[in-house]
């Protein structure tokens, strides 16, 4: 049997510790290849370049890096970089969870959708808390999670989407599978003033608060577990479609 | 009874000519404001811009414009512009249909994403086929489930992506409620290369093909049909997270 093949992307952008922990971590399961943006891509989910051509800079062997956002890296990478299709997707690791609502704004988690896309097993690991990060724990689950992905199979047409707390090993107290939670409430827009004193907002900071059940991500982070949520591509409300038919009469 | 408020959105920019035909068609209905894109945010997807501050300047009574994507345009539209959270949000019209998994690049949707986490009933508006874009006919569409958006429950947690056949009225052949369609192929990478002879990748152009089933929205547009798709916001694979409870033993 050949070797896995492991494209290994983020969206902090090429020189971010987060992906070359997580590059270390899976080089031991097969050959892995490193496929990232240049700059800090944080928040662009799953947007795509198609008004402008992207250049790939090989840095060394295994490592590439695109002017572009996570989504470009992916399929480049896959049609015009790696010499076959990879065996595996690993996204991150982000500094910062993906929890609930907001992994649609996501750029670590976007890069594991467009692997799904083309039918790769896909992971995507954050870490949570707040800087300093330390991504040692975080690399160990990583590699065990990605053996996991390479021997079993994901649930079809899904990602995983992985959450892993701010612990030292031995306090976090295992592996939770979640459903996304619901962010009920961020005050996240802060007003500032240009040099001319005109208004601007700046969207960022706040606190998330997130419903509910033992079941979601928050709430296994919250409680010291490690959250994997499978995320399909299939967005269509099915219980809603049968809804429509009944009550909408056009 | 107070008049409705609509909020108007895009990702084209505030001076793309589907939204003032959007515009046009929902100013009948209650008191339409647009808050839209300085510029073409095509196929953004879901990017909050974060790392610096965004302006809004207002171009007319109601007319607004922020130098940012179209889920800016949506959270400062409703936390920091309008006087209260809208009715309705309506986003388009896009020039060029949002089917089966391309939505998840759409700008469009996303705009309709972010009103849907805001609970305000959203339509994301797309008109098929290529230009010159006709918008007439899909204006009126758009006037019709405007209305029943107005009048009627939408699906929990969903938003509704709507795309209409480039048609003449009466060719149009009726309203199907469909699910997201799959993409199973699209040769989309173009070669090119800069004034020093270095090769680029353009993404873009190619045929998309779709998957299948008279259910789908990319079926339903192809026979000349509106396509209705509910869209939610709970990304989980639900089955999918039996299988790995039962499966994954870790």
């Amino acid at each position: 049997m050949s070797q896995h093949l492991i494209l290994v992307t983020n969206d902090d952008g090429v020189h971010a510790p987060g992906i070359h922990a997580l590059y270390e971590a899976v080089s031991s399961l097969g050959e892995a290849v490193i496929v990232a943006p240049e700059r800090d891509n944080s928040a662009v989910s799953h947007s795509l370049t198609m008004n402008r051509p992207l250049r790939v800079v090989q840095l060394e062997r295994h490592i590439h890096t695109i002017d572009g956002t996570p989504t470009d890296c992916v399929t480049i990478a896959i049609n015009k970089i790696l010499r076959r299709k990879p065996d595996l997707l690993v996204s991150g690791i982000n500094p910062g969870a993906n929890l609930g609502d907001d992994i649609s704004y996501s750029g670590t988690v976007s890069a594991a959708i467009e692997g799904t896309m083309y039918s790769i097993p896909s992971l995507a690991f954050s870490l949570g808390g707040n800087p300093p990060f330390d991504f040692e724990v975080t690399a160990a689950v990583a590699w065990k999670l990605a053996s996991m992905a390479l021997a079993m199979h994901l649930p079809p047409n899904s990602l995983l989407n992985i959450n892993i707390p701010p612990l030292a090993a031995g306090e976090i107290r295992g592996i939770r599978f979640t459903r996304q939670g619901r962010r009920i409430y961020r005050d996240a827009i802060q007003e500032t003033f240009d040099p001319w004193g005109r208004k601007h907002y700046w969207i960022g900071g706040g606190v998330a608060h997130w419903s509910g059940g033992d079941d979601t991500d928050a709430e296994a982070m919250r409680n010291g577990y490690i959250s994997v949520t499978p995320i399909q591509l299939d967005l269509t409300n099915h219980a809603g479609l049968a809804y429509l038919e009944r009550q909408w009469q056009m």
